[in-house]
């Protein structure tokens, strides 16, 4: 032992704190305390921040970060360079500045919804070098494995001078980015709108957080968990029903998550009407992992809803949510707490359902909102749209998936599409082969960026009928229950009506008569809300919907 | 919309915080603000906790409230009786007590080691009802949708007068469990072993705490990852040496987890010799989500290990690990901070590799450590040891797993199973068929409980060879090499030795020989230590082995 003992070299094992004190003693003359004076936020990034360093900036869909983002954004690009970035989501335009102006050139993300079309052009002119595409908890994951952060750069609503910051409802990804950053040796800088001398709740102790700044504007948030009723279509309203009627009566589905999404939004306001109609209140969609969703609101005022946890809040919800606290989670101040890591562990490993749309689906079942010329990411969408092979637990739903007499058979989570044939633009969902393969081999990804993959699904529900393919028992059969709802796309006109007759029998698709829904009957008549003046009217005008939303 | 509206009666919405609050009105005269007086902890705990409560208590394979859950169990069945618990590590008699003596009446657990026997029996004589058997986050998920508690009984180090939280090296589980109850107006209920005026950080804020108490003794703490080398033999060390060579080594497996055990204790002391002697370092084994194991020291100190994120913390580290803060994820105060949740979500999504190892494996690969009149539950090893069907970013070990020329194909999280052909007792690992499968039937859970399903295990490794199972295309080809390496059990002996020589040209199976291993240099020399003084000596001291291990 002492032989290879003596191998060993002496070093120092405080590398990182004490690099960290070395740029913390940089900004002394300017900072006092904790508190970053917000004139001079760029002259302090550059110091705090180093050519090459690993920095996570908090923005996913709805809150960013945006102070810190337009300051980093401002830094001269010949002392500040090289950055690797960590974003859940790319979606300001600043995020983008960074790269063409050579502060940042590599770049780790989630979702990239806004500036997806810049992104796979930037990719393509070699001004940025694209790390991965993630889900949002493998991501957060790495964030303690392999792509721990020197610096984390997130926001608050309130801290007090202790540093002890008051998020709000929009806790979301603040607490993991912080926590990857602080327990690490790694320097944490927090807008905030305000500091106060007491805050109404502490959501992340002042030990994590090495400096605050006061942002000249709130941070950005953004309401996109917000669908307006008016916008939901006939179509929408079947293909809701065939859901309530052929996927969550059925199965017994009792926790869910609900995506983003008119589809989505139509089933929430049907709870109170059609699934009233047929008995349904007390059995199906009981508890959910969800955003604050105004569409949802009905349904819990008419009791449908025990309990919502959330990944964020939504705009607007602010004081519903605070004034229905049986059912969502909430802290001693009133106010939503939300947790986007936890919330999409619970939607991953803890829910029966899941169900989204998508962009293309192929004859196997893979999808993928990743087109041609545009880099869009996933979400969560591959974290709660996939079978948990963990999972260890039984509900009603997650059995009834069982089709085998196998003494080790399992349930199976359900995974649902929701999608009409054709998108806008008369472009067809179902396609031969998705785009996903050719983004791969353009930017040089080393696997093709499908969302869903078609094992993982169990239903496809389009305004033809529902496919149900966790009953395929081959690739075969998955194909012909999936061209039999492909309507009139190039897929679905393959397909011979004798073979619908079979499937039907099979009980692999089911149509609307099938599920006895007449498609006369799907009409907006039947939404518990049809515009979003009667949403507010249900909340007893606790729910505020921003601006752009009202038409009163 | 009126009409339906109509319909909807008027209800209270702040039910759980009204019941809090009459709760917490009713020990008023006891407690004094938040410390309740130690003394006191039973006849409060009957006031503050009712009948057919959901009781979160912590308690996982190392960590356990253990004064809260003695007081529990002294309280009165008259009062509080068919509590449902929910505790992730049935690990001490009281928790079973509860049960006998009607406090409690059903459980929700994911690992029950020290009593998977009482369980068993408890089950048996139907005194205790089963909920469900869990993986940790998928336990912890459920707190968020449909097994939301009522009160939460934590430990933490120290608490000041306002509730804030020092959990020291061992956060693990206690704020997950902690969130779950404060923000649905539950009853957070935490031991302390002391209140003092300045904490050396904040773990958890004093927001979520709504009581502390002052624990009659130190919270119980079991230093579970500590092997001693001593009892480390030949065979493990030649198994260690094949998973460096056949496995680490041939996929470049650069992050990882380790599970409990003398055959990962080996290969953690073969790093800094073996594999050095390979050229091997930085490029494998560099990023850890794993406990402080003293077994991982002579690597540690030989360079080999960036980072290491841990579940929680381990008796005798403490020191050690403060001292290591480049590699450890550790606090202002110097100390570990540990996070169970977001280290097995780091280990699902975010490593290369799981390995561990199990009591009986069959013939397609499944296997389970649930075996006759011992329900001992999973703990962590489903959740890392599957392949995460969310996972889209790619590492060179993971797109090592593809085997298909498929447009659409992706890599495969390694999952390795490490056993010797025979336990103790000459049981034989490999079985036809698991006893998982009479346990379901014998205990009426839904399915068999199975902690690793054979689909997802990548690779076998024996004492006779490794089975590379992620390159069989068939469940034949599957049993073919799980046999090869299966020895002389039941199993192993149906298997043709020229069978042998065809799967090791396929490259299915490999034998020392084919690594270029010796088995007579397989020698406890090879060991960096060969018992935990050497530890001690390579960790300068640093390290203080509790008693138990101390044989000097």
């Amino acid at each position: 032992m002492e032989a290879i003992k003596q191998g060993v070299k002496k070093r120092s094992w405080t590398t990182r704190l004490d690099a960290k004190k070395k740029r913390m003693d940089s900004v002394k003359g300017i900072v006092g305390g904790m508190v970053i004076p917000t004139e001079h936020i760029v002259e302090v990034m550059e110091k705090l921040i180093q050519p090459g360093d690993r920095v996570v900036l908090e923005g996913n869909n709805q809150k960013q970060a945006s102070f810190l983002s337009e300051a980093l954004a401002l830094t001269n690009p010949n002392n500040l360079f090289d950055l690797h970035m960590i974003i859940s989501s790319i979606s300001r335009p600043e995020h983008m500045d960074l790269f063409e102006r050579g502060i940042a050139n590599k770049v780790d993300f989630a979702y990239a919804g806004p500036q997806s079309l810049r992104i796979a052009q930037m990719v393509e002119d070699k001004q940025l070098k694209m790390g991965e595409i993630h889900t949002y908890i493998e991501l957060y994951g790495r964030l303690f494995i392999d792509l721990i952060p020197s610096v984390a750069l997130v926001a608050a609503d309130k801290a007090d001078r202790y540093g002890n910051l008051y998020t709000g409802p929009n806790t979301e990804e603040t607490p993991t980015l912080v926590e990857a950053a602080a327990f690490r040796d790694g320097i944490v800088i927090v807008q905030v709108n305000e500091i106060v001398d007491e805050l109404p709740r502490v959501d992340i102790p002042g030990s994590w957080v090495d400096y605050i700044v006061v942002a000249d504007k709130p941070y950005e948030l953004e309401p996109l968990f917000t669908r307006d009723p008016r916008h939901i279509t006939d179509i929408q309203i079947l293909q809701a029903m065939m859901v309530i009627r052929g996927i969550y009566e059925k199965h017994q589905v009792q926790s869910l998550n609900h995506g983003i999404g008119y589809n989505t939004a139509a089933i929430e306001l049907l709870l109170p009407t059609y699934a009233q109609s047929l008995g349904l209140k007390g059995k199906i969609c009981k508890n959910w992992a969800l955003n604050p969703h105004p569409t949802l609101i009905p349904a819990i005022e008419s009791g449908w809803v025990e309990s919502i946890h959330c990944f964020g809040g939504e705009v607007g919800m602010e004081k519903y949510v605070a004034a229905r606290r049986d059912v969502f989670f909430t802290g001693r101040d009133g106010s939503l707490r939300s947790n986007r890591t936890l919330s999409q562990m619970a939607g991953q490993y803890a829910v029966d359902l899941f169900i989204g749309s998508t962009l293309q689906i192929d004859q196997e079942g893979n999808s993928s909102t990743v087109t041609r010329g545009r880099l869009a990411g996933y979400g969560g969408a591959p974290n709660m749209g996939h079978n948990p092979g963990g999972r260890r637990h039984s509900t009603p739903a997650w059995l009834n998936m069982m089709t085998s007499e196998d003494p080790l058979a399992r349930g199976k989570k359900l995974v649902v599409q929701v999608v009409e044939t054709f998108q806008a633009g008369n472009k067809p969902v179902f396609v031969e082969s998705l785009d996903a393969i050719d983004v791969k081999k353009d930017t040089g990804l080393a696997t093709a960026p499908v969302m869903i993959y078609g094992d993982d699904v169990t239903h496809i529900v389009t305004e033809e009928g529902i496919a149900y393919l966790y009953k395929a028992d081959s690739i075969e059969k998955r194909r012909e229950a999936i061209t039999a709802i492909a309507g009139v796309t190039p897929v679905g006109l393959g397909h011979k009506s004798k073979k619908t007759d079979e499937l039907r029998r099979e009980g692999l698709i089911a149509l609307p008569e099938d599920l006895e829904i007449r498609r006369t009957e799907a009409k907006r008549s039947l939404l518990a809300a049809k515009n979003v003046e009667e949403i507010v009217e249900w909340s007893d005008g606790l729910y505020e919907p921003p601006g752009k939303f009202r038409s009163w």
